[in-house]
């Protein structure tokens, strides 16, 4: 264990200390862009601000990499890497699939991480060994489906028109091979990817404190994520995550075809 | 006021105790299609069961019209119209947007209705006067947002991928013309148009089931919905539903463009 599960779950809490009443606010003014009120901009700096507060604290040796404000002590081994608020389109909409997502790296490798949708209470946190689901309807330990084959997958990803030109030939090829395709979750997919319902995630153009956090959270429930050439996933860009071995080989032959 | 709210959040709760506890059992299998075993049409029978057999026992002259039993009494004035999962895709994948729809039309008129999300205890209901919110954040009445102009508008619809041909031509005109465009909602977008954070719904090939439930709940928070020739929605088909009558007429005119 490199990261205890209390700490994890302190993070997400002073996160939501700031998201979550802010959350479904955005109907109090009949245009946001008019009047400058910007709820998810708010949410977003002040969750950011308490998280590396904590950390500050807590752990006063660790770097972070946040969304919105940058980096600090980049250069020391342990590096956190911060995305107060995952998908602020369905935050805008009232869609509770966004979420605070925090990953630790230790010499730029992703190690540990929490993904927390405080709306509809659940957790989804690994502390280096394995991984753990908190929420409605019992806390477990996550594990992927053991899907092997594309034509037994459910496919994810935010919108098909991320993808541009060569990369939106790609990305049709494996929808073209998957039982079910469906858009429209950010961070809620690679969540659903390690706890078994959703058995591949591709996108393209993340950051990467979109898909850090993620990472452990996708690996020691049993999965596997890259870059779509194979490199690691902390590089971020072009991202496939996968149920099992044998279908993250699969999808990436199809990619790169 | 033409049904009690409580027997409205009755009708939530009979369903939600067949659906709930078959959510996310999706990944005690590796593949549902070769062992038969299929939680969702097993949660969808169940939960219309228990859906019919409350009206029956409550409102013993009301008919009934729902997805997987088809109709009861369909000549008498009052008549349910039910859909015990709508958004079973999402329910596959574990998303938390799928929900429970049953509306009470008279003379074919939809007057009244509830989706229910039991996973985030989300429950949106017009009782034919007003449309109310139950859940987390405070119940409160719904009121869409005051949006008028497609530039400021948020659309949602479940795929893209639904509209062939020429309602594809149509649908991309509006997207083209809106400030947010997102897919992967089902019933919840409309639930959320109704709460004032999405300010438009476009979608095709709807069964009445799927939509006369909510019906009620957009027109009793201030929203206008009809088929794309401005018909009434209870004929189902294409379907737009918008924050105000602006919107809706500004979305129709690019529809039929």
């Amino acid at each position: 264990m490199v990261i205890e599960l209390s700490l994890l779950r302190q993070i997400a809490n002073v996160a939501a200390e700031q998201t979550l009443p802010r959350f479904r606010t955005m109907s109090l003014i009949d245009n946001k862009f008019s009047t400058g009120f910007d709820p998810v901009t708010e949410a977003d700096r002040e969750a950011e601000k308490a998280i590396r507060k904590l950390i500050n604290t807590r752990l006063p040796d660790h770097g972070i990499l946040g969304e919105e404000f940058g980096g600090e002590n980049l250069d020391h081994s342990h590096v956190w890497v911060i995305d107060p608020i995952d998908g602020t389109r369905a935050f805008i909409s009232g869609i509770p699939v966004w979420g605070t997502l925090a990953g630790l790296t230790i010499e730029g490798d992703a190690v540990a991480g929490l993904m927390s949708q405080p709306f509809t209470k659940e957790l989804f946190m690994s502390d280096g060994e394995a991984s753990w689901y908190e929420g409605p309807g019992g806390n477990r330990r996550l594990a992927t489906r053991k899907t092997k084959e594309l034509a037994d997958a459910t496919l994810f990803t935010t919108t098909p028109a991320m993808f541009k030109d060569n990369k939106r030939n790609a990305y049709d090829r494996v929808e073209q091979h998957v039982r079910l395709a469906r858009y429209g979750t950010d961070c809620y997919a690679y969540a659903m990817l390690a706890a078994g319902f959703v058995d591949l995630v591709i996108e393209t153009g993340l950051h990467p404190y979109d898909i850090v956090a993620l990472v452990p959270i996708i690996e020691k429930a049993g999965g596997v994520v890259s870059t779509w050439d194979g490199g690691p996933a902390e590089k971020a860009g072009d991202i496939v995550a996968a149920a099992t071995p044998e279908l993250h080989a699969k999808a990436l032959e199809l990619l790169n075809h």
